[in-house]
């Protein structure tokens, strides 16, 4: 199933922007006439009718439409440190999106080797991703902020946890009992998500650098409601923490 | 922490291959007298003194042993078809190993693109990866087969899972209730591991090719005691697919 992209969507018609349009008219040959798939990016995946098959800007009638297309029953979002390495980085979004997250929030912590993200390229590529998995929403991507600006601005009502690989004053539980306490307890962590998917939990996981946290940005994380979280013994890179993370709420769920 | 890879430990003396010992002296610049840490590659860790630098075939003298060092809780084997991009295989198989796992059999399904599979390149990857994330054992890698041969020869007494995305005559179970139910029942599904490791359950899990297992190795594989599984709701490539098997498997012991 191929599946377009185009953030304009209005009265029932839809243009692709060019390079999606030079993939569905010069690469796939749709002609005028032909049923395609365009997905919103918001959760909307609209079939639709080509009527103006132009490389630069083809339009197309929407035919039917079905909104939390590919939606996963929690609303997830990954404060990850960019990696030295920004392939890892771009693996994990990738991986992410795939398994289903809501946002990506690009974190410099103090250990941070990296402190420059550029937040256009994750978002192009998340695009793909969200089209090749078959989802109509596409991960939000955030830009950089410090991981203490991140601590201090994160939403009260939420399931907050920080991975660290150390013991602070707060002892820390594995990320499947802090989020099967979480569960239990009636945590208020619920969100309104739009459109009609309901009450979900709202669940941020915060995931250090290389060189992990500081002894004083997991301090805040706490003093902030973060529950510091293990992912068991294994020695994780920082690309391969973040997605266990992702895979341990999504295997709750399944 | 460095960590070299020697297969040839012996009588409290180890010798480094020559990839290793130039990386020892060369790169890192290791002269006599220097301790140095060492796996075996099948699951213990050496303290060593360097007594000739030669980067060639630099030697050492063993201090100290500690076996099942970065050792697991289970005992995995992933019997993954071969992607079409090689690079996804690679990628799976070195984040595999540092979550833990201990066997990898590329195996040809009926679907296959990719018929053929060097194993060879695979290996040197994971003794990589296994010193990167500090575990004394590498997974084996064997040689590939077809997925018919592979059913056929598995063991009876191991917990045997099949990832399909088609629902066959078995209704699947989702991994996370197959693993629970196996644990419960006290399954038979266990194993003598050398060195110690003692009883553990021994797991075989089976992914596809892109384009699925075909109907008849499904029910080959629900006649040989292989239980259908799936991974949830989200459209999952292959690799992706395996390291959310093997995420399911490491996440149940954290």
């Amino acid at each position: 199933m191929e599946v377009f992209y185009s953030p304009q969507i209005e009265n029932g018609i839809c243009v692709l922007p060019e390079d999606e349009s030079v993939h569905c008219v010069r690469v796939l040959r749709h002609r005028e006439g032909d049923e395609i798939y365009v997905i919103d990016g918001l959760g909307t995946l609209y079939t639709c009718r080509l009527t103006d098959a132009s490389p630069k800007a083809a339009r197309a009638q929407v035919l039917r439409e079905e909104p939390d297309w590919g939606a996963h029953p929690y609303f997830l979002e990954m404060a990850v440190c960019p990696t030295k390495n920004l392939d890892r980085y771009e693996w994990f979004a990738e991986k992410a999106t795939e398994l289903g997250l809501d946002v990506i929030s690009p974190v410099i912590g103090d250990h941070s080797e990296r402190k420059v993200f550029k937040s256009d390229r994750l978002r192009r590529l998340l695009v793909s991703a969200s089209k090749q998995s078959l989802k109509g929403a596409v991960p939000t991507v955030q830009e950089p902020r410090t991981v203490r600006e991140f601590i201090a601005s994160a939403p009260k009502d939420a399931l907050k946890l920080i991975c660290c690989c150390f013991e602070g004053e707060t002892p820390r539980t594995s990320i499947n009992d802090a989020l099967e306490m979480a569960g239990q307890a009636g945590h208020d962590a619920t969100s309104v998500i739009p459109d009609g998917i309901g009450e979900l939990q709202r669940i941020i996981i915060l995931i250090g650098p290389e060189g992990d946290f500081s002894r004083e940005e997991a301090a805040l994380a706490v003093a902030g409601g973060f529950v510091p979280v293990h992912l068991g013994p294994s020695r994780l890179r920082t690309e391969t923490a973040a997605l266990t993370a992702v895979e341990a709420v999504y295997l709750k769920c399944i």
